[in-house]
């Protein structure tokens, strides 16, 4: 018996990847679409203009989409993605909490809030759990659940995969597509031939987020992760993608080979959408590519490659779909996560 | 009065670049274009295949292509100009030292060999005195001097600028055009909407060089800088100009404003070739930006952008022209510094 | 002595590339920036985002940005230029007209009016003439000249230069520039490795702005050519230069020697911004090309190459700077030709 | 029962395409894969640098490459596909069919031969018959049959679906994608920012080869169509999917309705490769895009958008994708159609 699922901000470059991704779902059933007040009463086909590769389905495209409240949306629904603008997702997140909804959001807004979880499933899935203290809290029926920045998820889970040697300092460069800014973010003149050297607050979230998600979560309060995070995030022409070149220095020994194996064997989730391998090791130090393996595992693994002994530790150069693994796939596997720990 | 110049290998990337910088040039005059033996013999209209936006010289087009040896090119030369792949640089830049002429080469070959002085007059032209060294050891009337690699010479000024605060730890990562490897170099089905995060021995071009250019000279000998570099080079979809993140740790506190001060003013050398202002440091954080910034100075000026406090130290960004002022600009100012200083 | 000049909607792409032609005009110097109403009082550096490659003017960066309207702009220039988008251009052109000021405008509207000249001063200076009739009806002291669509400009001149022959059908595919849609025109989600097989009345533009260019004016009325043109027009990711695959079909014979002579020799314009050759014609059929032909004649030039027979009559390709030659220049051009024919 | 069979040339883009499209193919099993004589021995995984987004089939790298001669690909394979380059494929195929051989080549030699068909399965599979003329003449065991060039069959459908209206006039420009060169054939520096307008023999090959493709054979002979066609070729910066604006006159009137309705219900062919509905018809102006269409169909389809009237006749755009249908996926479909026929 499948969920019910809405989408909150159903237009843009994010809402078009979850309708991609929930259209085939096995566990979920698209059944709202939101929207801006003024695209409310239109179908879909007409509110959205439809920019990914895939089809859009017909089912999907002659769908009413309604506004952007609780009570355009309706009580025949138990789940919400969200992929709200930050300042939009403030506004209403909350009402549908409130309103008793649960909601995975993508949208930036509320990660770093105390009670709010932030979660990637293959890295710290027992974060969810501090939805008992928002509930205490807040008193919600409802639950937010965040998903991290696309460029923290592409990092993030290969830190973690080397925790265990002790992570004490990491730079990260980032070389991102321009699917991250949304389909009207950045103007062709601004990328072609060019990077723009600067993303506001995007650096910040890499340095921040990433010390959430590796925290510990003791049942009542959590606690982030003490290593240094220093991030320098880039704009460049490409489509889907976001490549990062990162440097690690740990307290224990790692060594080129070592690392490589902790990343290989790195466990992914038994969730729908979680890769049978998370993280792909290349040989080839050509590699990863955004344009040849942004795809990997359906757009849902992390590709590694470089790895290799440094002046400071190690250096390597980590990949995912920023979209699909860094946005849209990132909601959904919180939702089959929720799911399976029975918040819905 | 002008010196008589010639260019070793003029046909490729750099050799283009060689002739548009050299065709006005107030103190050099071309009268000498080399090629592969294959060419030997053709107009250089018709040995090479022009390809950068400026047209092509009408004296220069018709000019007959010579073979790259002592003999072909003739006595009638001061001083030559290498825009050599290395293996052919290695093998052939001796021989017509041997034959007593003087080569300001751009070719990556012996850059790092202890009595081949590696300059950028801005920062170093005290070490050009290492040709003493090494027409006694090698017993050459002729003399070799390299400019560094072009991401190497991208970031070294902004180093030099900032020495007086104690250099001690830097992380780089290059977003580099694909003209620095070459007009072949990159295929375009490599990188339209892509990225290729591994550029051969880049890294530790950036990591050596650096270190020779920002070490001492005692009229004897050569003492490389201590500080250490770590750097990862990525090969992105932009046509001109290197644009580099770095990350820099000191001895001493540096503040945001001393690095931008210590930049801005940072002395730019008395030649002809050399910009008025050498480093240009830019408010917007959005900026430099490879397309808007790279002809700044005539492509001779470095920009410096987003200087910020960093997790570790400070950060900032920078870019350079990379055929210009990291190349053929490069080799030209080297040979100004020769005639300035007697080795004509 | 210099002529005064403003600049409406002196913000967008094309007011940047006029102020890039204004600044170090030798006859006109910039008095007057307008902008929107919410720009109004702001300087031009704060008001306009800069993104062409050249600086902006020191003393252009401090002027005060005033409203579009007639009261705002003042007394004190002579000739305004307008970059206007086509809707507002519609609305306030005509009120500065009948203030008494003379504009030389880029904007699309009323370029088909029966009373007001649409000019290419190399092809049709005597339509200018038009404007005796112009005033004459409307009553205005002040007048309103029109250049055409940039993709126009691009293939005119080179039919004028045949036109001997009797033109009669015309085929021609455009290859646009992403700039020719202003500076948020076209996302760059929607081109890198995409073309956009539609722009919209583009078509129309080329089809009958080249009719009305090449007819005839008795000092009374105009006739436009009875030459049939059908045009397909297409986006693609290229930053500058329109490109124009073109076949023409003449009453007359005419030779792939005599088309080449025709436009090689097409006279140029004796006016400041008038390239000396407006018609550069390649021999190697991989040319023109936007990247390395579009700032020809300091981007005042045409450039044509493939001149090859056909299956249907002739064929060739041609290029021009969209932003240059197609806008910002070919409204300076007509600023020119106002000064010298009198109407200033 | 599958059929084994072998790629000629099969490590380059076309080869990888074969590979890709053979290795889930329900009746062909890849036995034998081929290349020059210096990869022979090797790995396929090591004689190959694989460049599509897809992973390499991982049985097929470890597959061992032969050389491409009779002798080496030996006895066990029943049907050859060859992406062989134009002159290696002139030197051997004729070699292979002697040797008994059956031959389905996107090699472009001998397409226009007299006794050789030139297929497109939904548009003449009855042109395969000539097979029985080229063996009476050539005394071949094996046979040859060729697919047409990327850019011809992406506008010959549409051609052949109007055919009844009595085609008389087609001028057709192409913006093509680098794939169409090969992994090395355009480099990077051509053709960032830039159009090459110029593809050597590419205009005579859609000039001609259309004409073929529409013909008539009657048993014996093959009938060439009389219609004309004229055409300029681009190559764009875009990776796959080759966009072609047309014109088309008629003898019979034609209006927009039926052209649509024509091309929409145009039957497919009852082959495993060939897509449910060969041509799909957008309402959206703006398409189809290569970016967002070229895969339709699993990249077998053929994409109309932009059907107008035009000032000549009829108007319209199309797409295909290169490598796929234009190449390795048409030569899969006339292996497909040999099989049906009876030639395997």
């Amino acid at each position: 018996m499948s969920v019910r699922v809405g989408i909150l901000g159903a237009t843009g470059a994010v809402g078009q990847r979850l309708i991609e991704l929930l259209e085939p779902h096995p566990e979920f059933e698209i059944a709202t679409l939101t929207a801006s007040e003024s695209s409310a009463g239109e179908r879909y086909r007409d509110a959205a203009k439809w920019r990914i590769e895939a089809s859009i389905p017909e089912d999907v495209a002659e769908m009413t989409v309604v506004a952007t409240e609780p009570e355009a949306v309706g009580d025949d629904v138990d789940l919400l993605f969200s992929s709200l603008p930050s300042d939009v997702g403030a506004a209403v997140e909350p009402a549908f909490c409130e309103a008793g909804y649960v909601v995975s959001s993508n949208s930036s807004n509320a990660r770093m809030a105390a009670d709010v979880p932030l979660v990637i499933p293959e890295v710290n899935a027992d974060h969810v759990d501090l939805l008992e203290v928002q509930r205490d809290e807040r008193g919600w029926d409802g639950a937010l659940v965040k998903n991290p920045n696309c460029s923290t998820i592409t990092f993030v889970p290969t830190l973690a995969a080397l925790a265990e040697y002790g992570l004490e300092r990491v730079h990260v460069a980032t070389l991102q597509a321009v699917s991250g800014a949304g389909y009207d973010g950045v103007s062709s003149m601004e990328i072609i031939d060019n990077v723009v050297p600067h993303i506001g607050s995007e650096e910040e979230k890499l340095e921040t987020e990433s010390r959430k998600l590796l925290g510990s979560f003791d049942g009542a309060e959590l606690s982030h992760h003490d290593l240094e995070v220093g991030a320098s995030c880039n704009r460049i022409p490409t489509i889907d993608g976001h490549l990062e070149n990162v440097w690690i220095e740990t307290t224990e020994g790692l060594s080129v080979e070592e690392a490589r194996d902790a990343m290989r064997t790195y466990p992914s989730a038994d969730l729908p959408s979680s890769p049978e391998q998370l993280i792909r090791v290349f040989d080839d130090p050509d590699r990863p590519q955004p344009r040849l393996d942004r795809t990997l595992g359906d757009g849902m693994a992390i590709s590694v490659g470089g790895v290799r002994e440094s002046t400071f530790g190690l250096q390597y150069n980590c990949l995912a779909h920023n979209t699909i693994r860094g946005a849209a796939g990132a909601s959904v596997l919180n939702g089959e996560l929720l799911l399976r720990n029975g918040y819905l």
